[in-house]
């Protein structure tokens, strides 16, 4: 039976269509279409012995030529970080100086890896980055937010094959965070919760759309997910921003994203997802009515117009079904 | 220079980057990787002579086997028409049955049409489809959203290449129209103006963005536009909803649109592309707050993390430059 369902985070609708279903295997990318990549491309920025191709580093870790993880400068930056905030209002003529950062996370030395094989501890390292260049950012007092992201295969975004994450910190509020930020506060005056503690309790009593629960976070499909798969990790304690993460968490985590991206890699024959950080705005630090999560977004679905025309989105796939199979996955670990 | 710009009437921001921009016609499609179509294909459900393989018509303009355009029910629909609208709420899960209407609107007898090519009148055609559609559906009491849209080539995610649009009405009211909506309200009641009068009235008057003008609409890039060619059209007068469209004035906005698309179609060698028309929820017909328009998406860059992570998107061309492109664009008329 065809459903709507309504997100009661960010408050969107979803049509879920099983008269247009698929069955969950169905979306597993067809096999054997890509080359396998070498270990290493003498022409890729990101690989050992190209370190000079790249700006000044930001953050690193392990020595010299040992480096596990890097921090540096995007070359072609969306948002830079010279120069003041100016803002220009005309009339309905509004803008701002594009300053900012973008920084770009090298999650390992290797060019052929990936989040889902790595150990857990490398993982670890790169989420450690995350935080390290969070919070040094944040710091800046022209930053009002900071979004990091992960684009994995050219269907998802990206240009260049390397495993690599991104940082984009903007001198506005991006309208949509600000806008969800207002609902959960809404949500919070209305019934003295926190919405996305009230969210992540439910699915973790609920079961049918957990995929896996560790000590410190819980993923799942959500009850209104917008596509196949579409995955949110939560922390299961109240923390409002992804800087306050503690070593333990971020121990905790890295096994569970791990875990999960190796269920889409196996499940899926690693397919092109985008994944991406989602904070308050920096400047509200600790606020008690929004939670920090992770959003995985797997490319098997396309957009189309009514999406455009709607802001809602069609999902052929019942999200505990998604659920199930990704649970079902063997991960080889 | 870069710059972070505001759309007044989304509320959203956009970072335009010229650092990482490509020229107009940078975005130009490859020659020559589709095949021709043929006018007519066997197979296809909305040639002439297959009228059987389709559900039963809802509208027609031309008799018999010479029909013009045809409305009729999507084979595979996200909502369908039988039952009555059934809600749950059961604490954060909120659910509503999957009722409402999904029509398709086949544009055209010959298979290889496009509207960019059609006459004129034609065009007035399908419009008139629209609205004859529209206004039958949105008398349905079930119904609180009427979404006229336009999926072009397979990026832009249709399956059929026979000219076509569609039609879904949702039985709730999709939260991305209400919140702009909200955001209407509040801009009126700041200033007493409608923002789209205001933004359509401003940009006559600037010129820079204006692709072309008739006599009762204006197509143009919006100044925060969020992708390269993004492009609206926007009724000069103020009407609140594409219902209300009169005869005089879907003449003219076949010419306007029909105009626009030729400009895509020959300036960017036919590029996949989406198109909607945004009115307001079908029960609040007539207010001074909000005013219809049509909004086409070409599909010449692709979103990935930042923007999934943020709502912002990263536009790499200058709209006043996407602008002077199209208006230089010959059109053969």
């Amino acid at each position: 039976m065809a459903e709507l369902r309504q997100n009661v985070v960010t408050r969107e609708w979803v049509i879920i269509t099983p008269e247009r279903a698929k069955r969950p295997d169905q979306f597993v990318k067809p096999k054997g279409i890509e080359p396998p990549l070498p270990m290493s491309s003498p022409d890729c920025p990101f690989c050992v012995g190209n370190e000079h191709l790249t700006l000044r580093e930001t953050f690193r870790i392990g020595e010299g030529g040992n480096w596990r993880v890097r921090a540096i400068p995007n070359r072609y930056p969306a948002l830079t970080d010279t120069g003041e905030r100016v803002r220009k209002v005309d009339g309905i003529y509004r803008s701002m100086s594009a300053v900012g950062f973008h920084e770009v996370i090298v999650e390992h030395p290797l060019h052929n890896m990936t989040l889902a094989l790595m150990p857990e501890k490398h993982v670890a390292d790169v989420l450690r980055a995350y935080r390290q260049r969070y919070r040094a950012i944040r710091k800046d007092n022209r930053i009002e937010a900071v979004i990091l992201f992960k684009n994995h295969g050219e269907g998802a975004g990206t240009s260049l094959v390397h495993p690599h994450s991104q940082l984009v910190a903007t001198p506005i509020v991006p309208a949509q965070i600000r806008h969800r930020a207002e609902e959960a506060i809404r949500y919070f005056d209305d019934t003295g919760e926190c919405v996305c503690c009230r969210t992540v309790q439910d699915e973790v009593r609920a079961k049918e759309r957990i995929i896996i629960q560790t000590r410190h976070f819980a993923a799942f499909i959500p009850y209104a997910a917008l596509s196949p798969f579409h995955i949110w990790i939560f922390p299961l304690k109240h923390v409002s921003s992804f800087e306050e993460i503690t070593d333990t968490e971020i121990r905790d985590l890295a096994g569970c994203l791990k875990n999960v991206l190796a269920r889409l890699y196996y499940g899926l024959n690693n397919p092109d997802f985008n994944y991406s950080i989602r904070s308050i705005p920096t400047r509200d630090l600790r606020v008690e009515y929004f939670h920090w999560y992770l959003t995985i977004v797997p490319r098997v679905s396309k957009t189309a117009g009514f999406e455009i025309g709607s802001g809602m989105y069609v999902n052929t796939a019942f999200p505990e079904e998604s659920a199930e199979f990704l649970r079902k996955v063997a991960t080889c670990d």
